[in-house]
């Protein structure tokens, strides 16, 4: 180890970082000040990786949890030779258009694994990238060949830790024992009201314990200690660890050190100074000669290293074709499409069963899907196959995940399988509880991870529960985000669709909306409704002429409005089912207006609150529910709500 | 200790339980079967309570996290004789009307101190209710008198610990120190998908030790011990208890107890009848004679202990008559109107800094309001005056509270807090992250509780720290939560006066929309503007005649409005500043009429999705933000994502 190299390379994060924050007059010194000793030593000597080669499937994954500290990671990529971010982007930090932006954002430079900066997050998709490793290497390493072997590193700070998602994710990797899941936690005692004892005085050692993890504790100042506990962490290969360093925040400020002031302000022009000088920082933005060097060499290093691997893939595809083939299918971003169930006229199911069976039958020609639920496996009807196994310590092929009564955790996992690469996900709980993982879906949409979100139960009809677990806002809460898709299919052979559509998108994550009860398979006047349904909408009932109303209905209420249909005799009515708003509303409006012409009156009818139908109807031509819920059998609290078709009837008049 | 009179109590619950589930064919049995004997010696024995007055200022608390469990706790408040739980509500258990609805609700019943059944949260309530407990106790007792001497017990079972927000409320609760708060966790390893070992297996003993806890552990199915338990955990004062009760779900249910298919579903006839064989019940809603005669003696007991209290209460009050006068207003629910701070037109201000300037001004006339921020105390502004202290161990009596980096724990906490009585509280974070505590928030509206929510940086405006962090759909998301008030003042007199509009209100939350950054204070139009904007908006500008079209616009925007009109020099204009869109669009329509003429053009403006504006304005006519957001300097964010004045104008025409 050239310890001296390492000094240099932890100078240089610290000077790209000073100035890089204070020209931005934005940003947060703190970590990278802080934690730039690390930082150093898991770019110089700990990672596996390639910085010519971002997307080798078989790097080392580090996901940077605590992720204000952002610039930490641009010095880090800079240095080590990521060509995504230039020494241009890091004098850009924060500016429109450059890769070094506020918080670490996916999609915007190699190496940076995961969007992070709401807080705990970054952990718990830590978490899932160590899960999708683990069922990568079940499934295409062999005795002679290991060509999946990588490690996901993580660092957090006070912030992630006491965040309840890393404790659900922590708790769920300890049970899972994963032992390639090494986070560092760059304990510096100091948040942004001051110090730790304010607020938490927890011992998070012996939490980590408690949840089965190997504790590990050292100095952030020390290289050969980093290194000797990393060792010890990949040694012990049956639980996850966490290495405790004991750190300062700012460190090498003279003035702000150790104080809440440098977490996430810039210096300021003095203290600029005062720590150049007391670093023996030379100029604006300096990268120090040693370092350069150092990474040089270390990238002949590393491409020597990746190209051994490359022999030894192409040695395991010789030898092992099929797996092969089903390697690029896994990597594709493709799903293969499903032989669907069929339904008849008059079936009655719900739509989360015959979810379920899309599930299944989409499971068999897609063996790269793995999800599972929150403890609610058959409730939320998603079991699969059973030749596809349950993922477990013993059973690292399996692809159903008992996540736990843990939501949010959940889907910040499934983001990481998502992110890791050769895997697609899904999650599921009750529509009410998608509150729980909301920050995580977020996540699933602004980086574009298509995470399939299976939400049952999704109206009043749930009954008896009560107000608690009724959705009432919460179809209206998904479609607002940016890039979720929501798809809310009115019977079985719509669910069906709705699967092939979810898995056909792979630009984001997809929101199934899914009932409790059963709901009856309807004739659809569109004969190609199957294609036109991938618009958003389409006419399930047509009527002669032009019509005296459009009635749109999603999910349960097509049958509701229907039955409407039926009762109101005398009335031309189209009914149309809108699967979804979004993906409507983003048609040309030619292929809108056949679907709802211009000028004709619009009714809707939905089990949720009314924003956003405004667009299409008048208020007093949506039938909607504007409060909480009842506890009531489905059909009592439908009544006591008012959302019946004779209520429909009365505003179709 | 009548240890027959506690076993006929038990039965008497698990009677009831079986009963009411089967009948209504829905419910879940597994813990009031499971935890019946805990249930008959808390209610028989453990709590200082008064059934014939719920709202006993110092009752003990008893809060059922694990919700699902209700006839738990219908069974018995019936039986100990509160009244609004009848054994016709029993009966129809479940059903539109009857005060035992599927899941807890705060306000159907006395005896119900909160709404519980989403996991983890009626935990994290309860170290509200034990917080509000010691800040009532430092206020009013006197080394005479001690009038506020209660204990918070709860109930959780494995959900509730798996769930993020109890991780984050344990930890606060043992950093705090809240020794008069005792959780009994029914461990009976099942759940839903099956046994624990599939999920969790994490020593949850070691980790309550972690957080600094008292960690007791017993059987649930021992009366004496269950006494002794709680003995130790109340003579223990400086650290909060969890008593860990090994149990067996659904006790008593021969074939089906010990299993998950126990725990949500009715037993069905054949396993009622087992049950009753087994249990020695001898017919439906089965009430043991000795149960009611136990609580007959005991109701005589608790109204002493009660008529006691209020003795000692009375000789308090006639020694503090001041004291007694600050109790008075603090139980009374009502907000004393403060001296808000005054502004100048051009004055250049945030609206999180004039939030302060306003907080800080009802604080010092309500000293009853409590909160603070997830260890945003700075960014959010949220700053008490220095004579309000910080609520510490050492400082009960402090207002100000650290709640660390924990905003779904913080604010299950502040229901906690008003829910217990006596006290108001608020709530702080970045807008952004309400995505985290949202279903606290809805708890909030659910149970009508005037929590304040300050959620600052509430737009695009955020500048450099990117999409992660600058809300797009939140504004919309909040307002669709039903009973939510969202208030986003325009300026700095505007957010004066949305403080006070916060306090005034008592029947629900109220989410405060701040700025970041400096918002100029413009002249208003209306003169009577401080009361009109109690409608939820009112006009900034006037134009003379008939307008050739009125823009609404909200907070920042408003003077985003106000700049384009400047610009858009021959156009007939009305500005409007809609700080409340619920509230304006639930006035009669005389009175709206008078802000937006009938037939006008309207055209929106507002830095968020336009989701619920299409009510108001054409789509074209809306500026608004369909994307995420970008890191950049504010303005220049701004520019990109097209939310200029020069945008508006075009769109003005």
């Amino acid at each position: 180890m050239n310890i001296t190299a390492l000094e240099k390379i932890a100078l240089s994060v610290r000077a790209l970082s000073i100035d890089a924050i204070q020209k931005a007059n934005s940003g947060h010194p703190g970590l990278p000040l802080g934690a730039a000793e690390l930082g150093a030593i898991l770019y110089g000597e700990l990672l596996r990786h390639d910085p010519s080669d971002p997307a080798w499937a078989d790097r080392d994954r580090f996901i940077l949890s605590a992720g204000h500290g952002s610039m930490f990671l641009y010095s880090l990529l800079h240095l080590s030779g990521y060509k995504d971010i230039s020494l241009d982007d890091i004098k850009n930090f924060r500016q429109i258009g450059s890769s070094a932006a506020g918080h670490p954002e996916y999609g915007m430079a190699g190496g940076i694994e995961a969007t992070s900066g709401p807080l705990g997050q970054g952990l718990a998709m830590a978490v899932g990238f160590a899960v999708a490793q683990t069922m990568l290497a079940a499934r295409f390493n062999t005795a002679q060949h290991k060509i999946v072997d990588h490690y996901t590193y993580a660092l957090c700070g006070d912030g992630c830790l006491m965040e309840g998602v890393s404790a659900e994710a922590s708790s769920f990797a300890g049970h899972h024992g994963l032992g390639k899941l090494i986070v560092y936690y760059d304990s510096n005692k100091i948040t942004i009201d001051g110090s730790t004892d304010i607020a938490f005085t927890e011992d998070v050692a012996k939490r980590y314990e408690a949840y089965g993890w190997q504790v590990l504790r050292g100095s952030m100042y020390n290289f050969e200690e980093i290194a000797r506990l990393t060792s010890q962490a990949k040694a012990e290969t049956q639980k996850p660890s966490i290495i405790i360093l004991s750190s300062i925040i700012g460190k090498g400020s003279p003035n702000k050190q150790n104080t809440a002031d440098i977490h996430g302000a810039p210096l300021g022009p003095d203290e600029v100074a005062a720590a150049r000088a007391n670093l023996g920082i030379p100029g604006d933005f300096y990268i120090a000669p040693e370092a350069q060097d150092f990474f040089k060499a270390k990238q002949t290093e590393w491409k020597k290293i990746r190209a051994d691997w490359q022999s030894l893939f192409e040695a395991w595809s010789k030898e092992n074709p099929e797996k092969r083939k089903e390697w690029d299918e896994f990597h594709s971003g493709k799903a293969a499409p499903a032989n669907l169930p069929a339904y008849n006229e008059g079936d009655k199911i719900a739509t989360r069963t015959a979810g379920n069976k899309a599930l299944q039958a989409i499971t068999a020609v897609n063996r790269n899907l793995a999800g599972g639920s929150a403890d609610l496996k058959g409730p939320n009807a998603v079991g699969l196959p059973s030749d596809a196994g349950t993922w477990t310590k013993e059973n690292r092929a399996g692809r159903y995940i008992h996540f736990g009564i843990r939501e949010f955790a959940m889907a910040a996992i499934c983001n990481g399988i998502a992110l890791h690469g050769g895997f697609r996900s899904f999650c599921s709980t009750f529509m009410v509880f998608s509150d729980y993982l909301r920050p995580a879906l977020r996540l699933s949409a602004l980086m574009k991870q298509p995470v399939v979100y299976v939400l049952t139960h999704d109206s009043i009809f749930v009954g008896e529960d009560g107000p608690t677990h009724q959705p009432i806002e919460h179809l209206a809460s998904l479609r607002i985000m940016p890039g979720v898709h929501v798809l809310r299919p009115a019977d079985a052979e719509e669910t069906a669709e709705a699967w092939a559509m979810a898995m056909e998108y792979n630009q984001g994550p997809t929101a199934l909306a899914l009932s409790r009860q059963n709901l009856t398979v309807f004739p659809k006047a569109d004969p190609e409704w199957k294609n036109t349904i991938r618009t958003g909408a389409y006419v399930v009932k047509q009527t002669e002429g032009e019509p005296d109303a459009v009635i749109i209905a999603t999910g349960s209420e097509v049958g509701l409005a229907l039955e409407a249909a039926a009762k109101a005799g005398g009335k031309k009515l189209r009914i149309v089912s809108m699967i979804s708003r979004e993906l409507f509303e983003s048609q040309p409006a030619a292929i809108r207006d056949t679907i709802i012409p211009p000028g004709v009156r619009v009714i809707v009818c939905e089990a949720g609150v009314r924003s956003g139908w405004e667009r299409w109807a008048k208020v007093e031509d949506i039938l909607s529910i504007e409060r909480f819920g009842e506890s009531g059998p489905a059909a009592k609290a439908a009544e006591h709500l008012g959302m019946t078709s004779d209520a429909l009837v009365k505003i179709i008049g």
